[in-house]
């Protein structure tokens, strides 16, 4: 740290990312990314962008945000395009926290939850998770804070209902509830259509997974006009060009080749099934995720242990050392042929077991 | 604005980005926009990270900071790359102001360092340029301040030489000087090689305007290591992606193919000379512009006029309407057949003067 940095941020503790390491090349399955690439069309787009490249993108996101809106079936007004979800996010916190609006989210979800809140100087409180992982839903009933739920949950892949999601924002009409969707397309169930029924609820979702565009950086906020607009003043205040006119192409083309979108999560969920199975068998315990990852821990094997051992086979997997989790590691679903090696590596690692 | 929008930002306002029409084709000078397409050796590294797009991009930036700081001769721990310059700008408002630190800028300059104040909740004061739009040495000296300065500034297009930023860095050991090179390419003397001389010097630049990279949004920041770990501090905790994978591909395409660059550079400055001559002969005075654009005012028409009939005729060019800068107008300097259609335009206008 310098003498300069101020007293505001010199305790922050930043977000630490999944590992990238360039010893080798791994099978990555540590940081949920599509095993699919972009959709073709995306990067047609994409590279006809590129030519313009000299001029401002669209500080607007107009044309993305017009296919968007229709696709999603909401206003244009109503959408907000970012630098990845993770902007989405942090615009949340400084528009809908503050010291009379603290935050509240789960103790075990996404780990950037409370770096945001320090970042922003919010207080927060970490709700903890039932012993079987879930949400409770009582405990998100009246808190008079603005609520943050990852839905489906990350590391879980655990997702709750609608029905909960409306029960939380009809106790919380004085607090916005964001619902993070960066996992939905893999078997969860979108609030989206409910920022038309509520007006204290804001949607966030992400191309990063379902859509094969971790790379590009492009992420969006779904709420009622009001909310939307709160959010565009402070984009227009931090950073009004957020997102590059080749990712905004790119967005274009991905939402345009719906198909290849379909398939590719049919593919994570099948992928998903037929490895829970098979890890099921050999004695793992492996949570009802409904994402693109599982969370699973082995009766004899510690999830340190499983991670230690798959990296030095070449596979890489998340492990959290944290109390309640560090038995499990968090496995990014990925291709057939990703899971086949996975899973055999599993099977060597039980093997040596005494 | 909604009722659930904080009171710590709602008397904000956002900064305003040069107009984008979109009703019909124009000949635009109004956003320093390069007239040149980015390098093909960019766009060729872009196409090529697309097809990776399903992986997160680097956060660390490694390849784009090691190739930069060659080039620069400086130390890659010495560069942090940002979405935009904006970004790097934000970052550096929000690690080296505050309360205790205020800012001090021109009165005249980038219009987004008071917003970038006011959204960190800064304390600043603006220094109004002397009655030749030249900033005066003394009035940053010693001013117990983190200092601001757009070299060379705009709207004016006016520099600042080297002796002048030693001083201002030697008389303020106390707070970081920055130094905005966002238009330092076209004639400017960058302050770069001061960081290994000065602990307190940040220098900021940009790849929208040089190196025809506005779309793609790619800027850094520069400064001796403890300064750009606490900006790292600050992105890890904002958003560790910031920078596209394909953005970061075409940075290193464009730094690779220096001469492009060089190139380009020429012929913007070699157009520049050519357009203020042609403005003089037709009455105008013209600044001593180092910098993309021209700051130029007319004996007979008014800058909010030449704006206007310019845009009737199919030329944008930018027009402040504030005090002091209201008589001018910031022309871009594009390609020599654009500033011919610009000045025939003109020509027209003022032949219209009954």
């Amino acid at each position: 740290m310098s003498r300069y940095f101020s007293v505001k941020y010199n305790s922050l503790t930043p977000y630490v990312p999944g590992e990238q390491p360039k010893d080798m090349r791994y099978i990555k399955l540590n940081t949920n990314e599509s095993p699919f690439p972009p959709s073709p069309k995306a990067l047609e787009k994409a590279a006809e962008a590129a030519k313009r490249l000299m001029l401002y993108s669209d500080p607007e996101c107009t044309e993305l945000t017009r296919v968007a809106a229709q696709q999603l079936d909401v206003d244009p007004e109503e959408i907000l395009f970012t630098n990845g979800s993770d902007e989405a996010l942090n615009f949340a916190f400084m528009a809908f926290c503050d010291a009379s609006h603290p935050a509240v989210f789960p103790d075990i979800t996404y780990g950037f939850y409370p770096v945001f809140a320090e970042l922003n100087h919010v207080p927060y409180r970490q709700i903890p998770l039932s012993e079987d992982f879930t949400i409770s839903l009582e405990d998100y009933l009246a808190v008079n804070s603005t609520v943050f739920i990852a839905n489906p949950n990350a590391p879980t892949g655990l997702a709750l209902g609608l029905d909960a999601i409306e029960r939380i924002l009809q106790s919380n009409p004085d607090n916005v509830v964001v619902i993070d969707e960066a996992y939905v397309d893999f078997g969860g169930e979108s609030a989206l259509p409910l920022i038309h029924k509520y007006d204290n609820l804001l949607v966030i979702q992400t191309f990063s997974k379902s859509r094969s565009m971790a790379g590009a950086r492009l992420g969006f906020a779904a709420g009622c006009k009001e909310l939307i607009r709160d959010l565009k003043t402070i984009q227009y205040a931090t950073n009004p060009y957020n997102v590059n006119s080749m990712t905004m192409a790119a967005g274009i083309g991905a939402l345009e080749d719906d198909a290849y979108f379909r398939k590719n999560c049919l593919a994570v969920m099948e992928n998903r099934e037929w490895t829970r199975t098979a890890l099921q068998e050999l004695d793992f315990t492996v949570l009802d995720s409904v994402s693109n990852f599982l969370f699973a821990k082995h009766s004899q094997v510690s999830g340190g242990d499983l991670y230690r051992k798959l990296k030095e086979k070449g596979v890489l997997v998340r492990h959290f050392a944290k109390p309640r989790l560090s038995d499990y590691i968090r496995i990014t679903v990925g291709s057939k042929e990703q899971m086949e090696v996975f899973l055999e590596k599993v099977k060597e690692i039980l093997e040596e077991i005494p």
